[in-house]
């Protein structure tokens, strides 16, 4: 801000993040090879309508959850960061609900009843739990009017639901795996027939997606440190909100 | 120490840690409850030998996973805390074992291949890194000859990956559910028959229950502090390894 060289990242935090994003594509990759190899690609109007489900479930439940923004931007304005923050959450969500739509779409055209597995009853319970998260998290971090002491209190809590809806999402798609796998190719399955073991295999790079993302987000050294002109204003609005001025206590 | 009243243990920690224990034999009890009553129950030299493997894993890799030793033991002395944090783990490990047994035993008699689906990939992966967790614990915080320096650099990375180790054996456990309830119940699961929905009960308590003990571990008001004389001694020993003296640099 005066002249001083910007300051640079953590070591190692662009290797890593680098890392996770490459699983990320990669998982991505082995999604649409699977369904188009083997389940027949996907479409919006046929009897494919159903694969479109773990395609958007992978990509807006895992890849999209924007958790590293804060990382990788980390130089830049708090506010900047916080409004792309909810931007891509805000898509991933959309990108899911898609994805929930088509799966009870290709459930009513085929006679399946819903929500009977731990599959459902978890991916439904990360997705609204995860709208809420962002509901929550707009009213609290983007509407001017709420406090700086109540959004201290809330961010921790926050910072802890992401990152577990987050595994849970991942918790999701792994069940869903085994489940098409189980419906699929029950009786091949164990010949460690090619669709069995490139499925796992996606599993697998789900769980190191979610292990590699996990470790970035809670290394206590790669926090964003707040900016020099953010420190001076929550001082500001620290005393503002907890000394005996007129708007003190408003939470 | 010098008459001093005990200092309390943080509020919320107990209520936060009562509900985990509960959680815990609730979980516990309902897979009891599943194999007992639509399982057939549990024996070694019989076809029910299979039944071994899911009561041992939950028991062994979810339940005694000791990892709140330090949040309920915050005011022991910290040798006897990890002593029995090493215990512990060591008995979910010797209980985990035979539940791998009881299935690749099981396997064996009836002719199914092993190591096909992503629930062994998973589970194995996680025991295996289990088993070197705990190894590379014992010679990092047991052995005495480590440096202060050595152990203070290891830590972070043994919580993060206990915390890992303990979702994906979570993971684990819920992708064992889904595969024996299609395999077992695989038409009647849709028109939710009570076993499915015990079932499925089991993995909401398992997802609740890493919620729970996540949450306690990784709140940062909640964590261990270290007792005076663990200070005094730490600071000794870092000057010791960190400064100027013949012994520096030992690692």
């Amino acid at each position: 801000m005066d002249g001083a060289p910007p300051a640079a990242s953590p070591a190692g935090l662009s290797a890593y993040v680098a890392v996770s994003q490459m699983l990320g594509l990669t998982l991505l990759a082995t999604t649409g090879a699977w369904l188009g190899r083997y389940r027949g690609g996907v479409a919006w109007h046929s009897p494919l309508q159903f694969n479109i489900h773990p395609l958007c479930m992978v990509l807006g439940m895992v890849f999209l959850q924007a958790l590293l923004v804060y990382r990788v931007f980390r130089h830049e304005a708090k506010r900047s960061t916080k409004a792309l923050h909810a931007l891509l959450h805000g898509l991933a969500l959309l990108i899911a609900l898609v994805g929930i739509i088509a799966v009870f779409e290709s459930h009513r055209t085929k006679g399946i009843p819903d929500m009977y597995s731990l599959h459902s009853w978890c991916g439904m319970a990360a997705f609204v739990l995860y709208l809420l998260q962002w509901l929550l998290g707009c009213g609290f971090f983007l509407l001017p009017g709420t406090s700086f002491s109540l959004r201290s209190r809330y961010k921790p809590h926050h910072v802890f639901f992401g990152i577990a809806l987050f595994v849970l999402s991942i918790i999701a798609c792994l069940l869903g795996i085994t489940e098409m796998l189980l419906f699929n190719i029950r009786d091949s399955y164990s010949l460690f027939v090619p669709e069995g073991v490139l499925a796992n295999t996606l599993g697998v790079l789900l769980v190191a997606f979610g292990l590699v993302v996990g470790y970035v987000l809670t290394r206590d050294d790669w926090k964003r440190p707040p900016l020099a002109e953010e420190l001076a204003l929550s001082m500001d609005f620290k005393t503002l909100t907890e000394g005996e001025s007129p708007g003190g206590g408003t939470q």
